[in-house]
């Protein structure tokens, strides 16, 4: 079971930026194309960016809500707990929830910074990207020191510009980046493409592990008609994804010591998969152009971590993933959130599970991956 | 374990069909039109249909042979062995492997006929896809008794068309349907459509399951830079998408006795993805139009049935899933296959479920599903 002096750290949850966040810190002459709040129709607020109105999504800011008033229309802030884009509430209602750390992914930029690649401007989107860098360093985290693993963003259409960020912000105490799950699905190089290695080595050298949430390489292709639940409960094919595409890649052979966390996206479907492309590798390596030598499964430990919420499959084969591989992840102020009884499920979900592994899970795997370690 | 008096029922197989399938069916006047097998380049058999050249694919023949020389280039007739296309042959083949009973999927079709669906002449399409069946109910199955569930295609861009195929193959001793995973994924109204009703009524009124074989609804969207072996180690995301889709759909409301077989794509993956589904219906039914009483994984039983051919995550979580919803599959003679050693590698997998269990996973479930009893 879980016990009591674990200090639980999650590894996906939710920044919604306040109105000023790109104001504050760009210049004066950005103030008309830099991302800002505008007053919209029927009293919703919209964030305005060059010319493009982008409406913020209501189910990004449920937390607290019941789920018979959950819906996709947009949110004003007076709507929204202040936990949503206040850091000091957010860590009073991590103490509500049980949570003693958050990883916080970009809202409005997001998940992996893809609303600045296209952008018109890509000066500016890139003076926004370390923006947001800044804010979530010098003003997020900084508000509470110990409590929010720092994740930045990159500014990834342009390789060596990402490098050159990677070293800025690991100077500044960044601990994790923000990358998509799929670059090809979002127009860009693939992971086999060789494209970005100088932004992988970056990373590997600054020991800041790739974080890749589900959703920020694409929505799951579901019918135009169908439900939007359809998506939402397949977005985890998108981390499955990007497992067998990074397992079947150079990019481990070639980084060794680079680190993936999937973020969001449940743990369960990992024994399945992790047996499957093992049973694809014996077959079919030797006229497919990939590795010949090391088995998938062995290439995911220590190379891909994963995150549940909730996950009684994952939990009870927790051994065919792999102890060390499996993180917990709150998601505030997100629709999947067990807020305000986060601990308390999870302790549930832990209650058969031995002490060590308990926590390894809650604590131990995300502080040593992100090296985010206890202060004395 | 595996009991010895079980028959091993496989509900996913290939036939390759041979030169003169169309040819021996169809009117003379089709001769120059209809699928028929041309000499290519290299010493090359291609088939040739209207005006395209589409080639056989090496993988989907190589039962018997060394992975070391497995390969998508298309082969010849005389480098396969015989039970690819020879019915008196497969059941001989059949014997060695352990395999009482297959279910044989097509391949020049596609698994569900859409290399049909692209055809100019719509009315030869439907002549092509009544000769398949015509073949597959009198000529392979015929030759062997018992030991073939007899399963057809359906010219799917008119449902009249397929409804009225439906009642004739029913009425000439047909026991499955092969139907695409992803209507939408092949450019198709969805399943949340309304437009597929009269054929699925037809369908459950014949007590005919459809079965939808991974890959029928499109290849995982893997980068063009990949090697294919990501995209088969990914196929089972559409069986997952098929899940959801179906369950989050009017189907299984308004057709309770329809029943939908998964052809190849494991079960391993069932336990996540049932509770994952769960889990958004538990928090997103309210507003997104899906139906509020039933929970997903209810309707799943007794709905949906998947097989394996290994899958250790699957069996170890059977319980999950539910064990009248496992079958197994020897996918002769595709690349995935353990010929000739499917029933020894079956017995192995389910050493240590019970007999009872082992029993309705390697025969009795299929033969209750199919309507494919023992004959005494």
């Amino acid at each position: 079971m879980l016990p009591d002096d674990v200090q639980v750290v999650s590894v996906d949850d939710h920044v919604i930026e306040h109105a000023r966040v790109w104001l504050d810190r760009l210049p004066a002459r950005d103030a008309d194309a830099a991302p800002r709040v505008v007053e919209g129709e029927g009293g919703r607020q919209m964030w305005k960016y060059e010319d493009r109105l982008l409406p913020t999504i209501g189910l990004n800011a449920v937390a607290g809500k019941d789920p018979r008033d959950f819906g996709v229309e947009p949110v004003r802030f007076d709507e929204m707990l202040p936990g949503c884009y206040d850091p000091v509430a957010r860590v009073k209602d991590m103490d509500v929830d049980g949570v003693h750390a958050q990883m916080c992914f970009p809202s409005f930029p997001g998940f992996a910074g893809s609303t600045f690649l296209a952008a018109q401007d890509r000066a500016l989107a890139g003076a926004c990207v370390r923006a947001w860098n800044d804010f979530i360093l010098d003003e997020w985290c900084a508000a509470a020191p110990g409590r929010f693993i720092p994740m930045v963003i990159l500014p990834f259409w342009d390789v060596d510009a990402s490098v050159a960020e990677i070293q800025r912000v690991a100077a500044k105490g960044a601990k994790a980046i923000s990358f998509t799950e799929s670059p090809h699905g979002i127009g860009l190089p693939s992971y086999h493409s060789g494209h970005w290695d100088p932004m992988l080595a970056a990373a590997q050298d600054a020991e800041l592990p790739l974080c890749l949430h589900f959703g920020s390489g694409g929505v799951p292709a579901f019918a135009p008609d169908a439900p939007f639940a359809v998506a939402i409960a397949l977005f985890a094919t998108n981390a499955q994804f990007a497992t067998v595409d990074l397992l079947l890649s150079p990019v481990f052979h070639a980084f060794p010591r680079l680190r993936v966390a999937l973020s969001e996206g449940g743990i369960g479907w990992m024994p399945y998969v992790l047996e499957r492309i093992d049973y694809v590798w014996e077959r079919h390596r030797w006229y497919t152009g990939i590795n010949t030598e090391v088995r998938p499964s062995d290439l995911f430990a220590g190379h891909i971590f994963g995150c549940f919420i909730e996950d009684a499959a994952g939990l009870a084969l927790r051994d065919l993933i792999g102890v060390r591989s499996i993180m917990f992840e709150s998601d505030y102020p997100h629709s999947d959130s067990n807020f305000p009884a986060s601990r308390e499920k999870l302790a549930g979900a832990l209650a058969s599970v031995p002490d060590d592994d308990a926590r390894r899970i809650a604590e131990d795997n995300a502080r040593e991956l992100f090296r985010f370690f206890r202060t004395p």
